[in-house]
């Protein structure tokens, strides 16, 4: 019976001013999955992780649903067994669900022989990641599988555009040991905005992407900022503005949420100092009496890779 | 006595879904100044154009009241006296009040030694084209006075990027003979917009930058979308979705309404189609009885110049 073991990244969405649409890969943590054939239809679920905070209900598991969504256009007569090694923190705001969507989907279709295009995986693993998020989005789910530096400029069609990005730069995260549920998070935010604000925001996101392309470090730093997420939900994350002063401090290009929270994340332009900033974020939370995991790395230009 | 002929040319500000953040220049038309240093203090205004919809009180006067600006900041005891050769139609969406409160700043910083910086420069001519449009911004200013594709990333502090594009782009633009006041065309936006379409535009926003920073053209046209400005401001433009029609049925990148209209420009990748698509644009709003004036250009990469 074929069998494959394949890894997917931890990424980090919205990436300040980007809400929904831009997303970037890291190096680690990542999830762990071994998928094999089986006669019978259907996914079925076994869980070698620390975590177990998910249903082994392929309707309910993020991979599980991706995997239904697959073989479903597959029309496929055989299943798939899946063991889970997940690496990743569940509601940590690093696509710890997208990660197990997209390895899952991964792995299926290099066991299928390839029949899909990157694209086609991306909208099944957005529905599975959509049982942790309460609604469809790509820009975990997008970087994961593709790796680096990811725009979703449109959902309706799907339209992803692989960033250019420097290569020489870094990014330090923290992930304080508290849940943020990104139903929640999303929750939060309100349906209406202001027009003017939202002018901010694109004036950033413009001058995102123009430093990314031209590897212009500085206005990359001055653009990551957000005036419409952040005001929000960084009142989800105890000590927020010390742990983004720490690494504004210690020379961080920007610092921002990660995806729905709670981690946090800062761009840098070399890796010691990457590694200082980190230091200090932990510190930061530390002093609020919270614990973290801290990870630096450069942005993953892999993505989604076969282990075996 | 000092004398200086200088020309500011006309732009495309917004350029579809970068409202208030995004301008480009354009090769023709374009504004001619005289201006001449005189002992007596203060400015006055002559006008040699075929317009004369626009005050000679200097207080009012968006080149006028620029020229202030710019002489407050240099505490001068000397004034100066502008002779006007207007040739952008006031009221028609390409920055004419933009090129004129432009061209002052540039022959002004010009004829004292270049005192001020080009940031300076265009803060100077935002106070004086926000008598023509009822608020201080820089999408029109910035690229006539710096040329090429500008990106306004933020207003305070104002942060101004020369965004990369291809040199290989045209622009087709039709200025049909009637007037949108900037004012009202500002006024019926909203001041609140839904949050979901604010993410589709600043993914259009993030596409579009992308786009022209690789020369990926397919990418610019399907950036080229506004959800939020043209649904409002189309209805001040007789038989625009036909106009736009005819620009895409004739191979346009994109098309859109050229700053708060009622001119409306299509990108395009080829000379050829572009005068192709302005002719069909200008035999579009013929059909609903309007004429127009076609400009057919690549865009201006020099902005103001010295002409003597």
């Amino acid at each position: 019976m074929k069998t494959i073991k394949v890894f997917a990244p931890a990424s980090v969405a919205n990436v300040g001013c980007g809400f929904d649409v831009l997303g970037f890969a890291l190096e680690e943590p990542g999830d762990e999955l071994i998928l094999r054939m089986k006669k019978s239809s259907g996914v079925t679920i076994k869980n070698e992780s620390q975590y177990n905070s998910f249903s082994l209900n392929p309707e309910k598991n993020c991979a599980g649903k991706s995997l239904l969504k697959f073989l479903e256009a597959m029309n496929s007569k055989q299943g798939i067994e899946i063991s889970f090694k997940k690496k990743i923190k569940p509601g940590s705001g690093i696509g710890s669900s997208a990660a197990s969507a997209t390895a899952s989907v991964f792995a299926a279709n290099e066991l299928f022989g390839k029949p899909f295009s990157e694209c086609e995986l991306v909208k099944f693993a957005m529905a599975g990641e959509a049982i942790a998020s309460g609604s469809e989005h790509a820009d975990n789910v997008a970087p994961s599988l593709l790796g680096g530096f990811i725009l979703i400029r449109s959902y309706s069609p799907l339209d992803l555009v692989k960033l250019p990005y420097p290569r020489k730069m870094f990014c330090a995260l923290v992930q304080p040991d508290i849940e943020v549920k990104t139903i929640e998070a999303r929750n939060i935010l309100k349906k209406e905005i202001e027009f003017k604000k939202a002018i901010v925001q694109w004036g950033n996101v413009a001058g995102l992407i123009s430093g990314l392309a031209s590897s212009d470090f500085s206005l990359i730093g001055r653009s990551l900022e957000d005036v419409i997420v952040e005001p929000v939900r960084s009142g989800l994350i105890p000590g927020y503005f010390d742990v983004k002063k720490s690494a504004m401090d210690n020379g961080a290009l920007g610092c921002n949420i990660s995806g729905s929270g709670p981690s946090v994340f800062a761009l840098c332009d070399d890796y010691h100092i990457a590694e200082k900033v980190g230091l200090w974020m932990q510190k930061a939370f530390e002093k609020k009496n919270i614990q973290c995991q801290k990870y630096v790395s450069r942005i993953n230009h892999r993505g989604a890779i076969i282990l075996n």
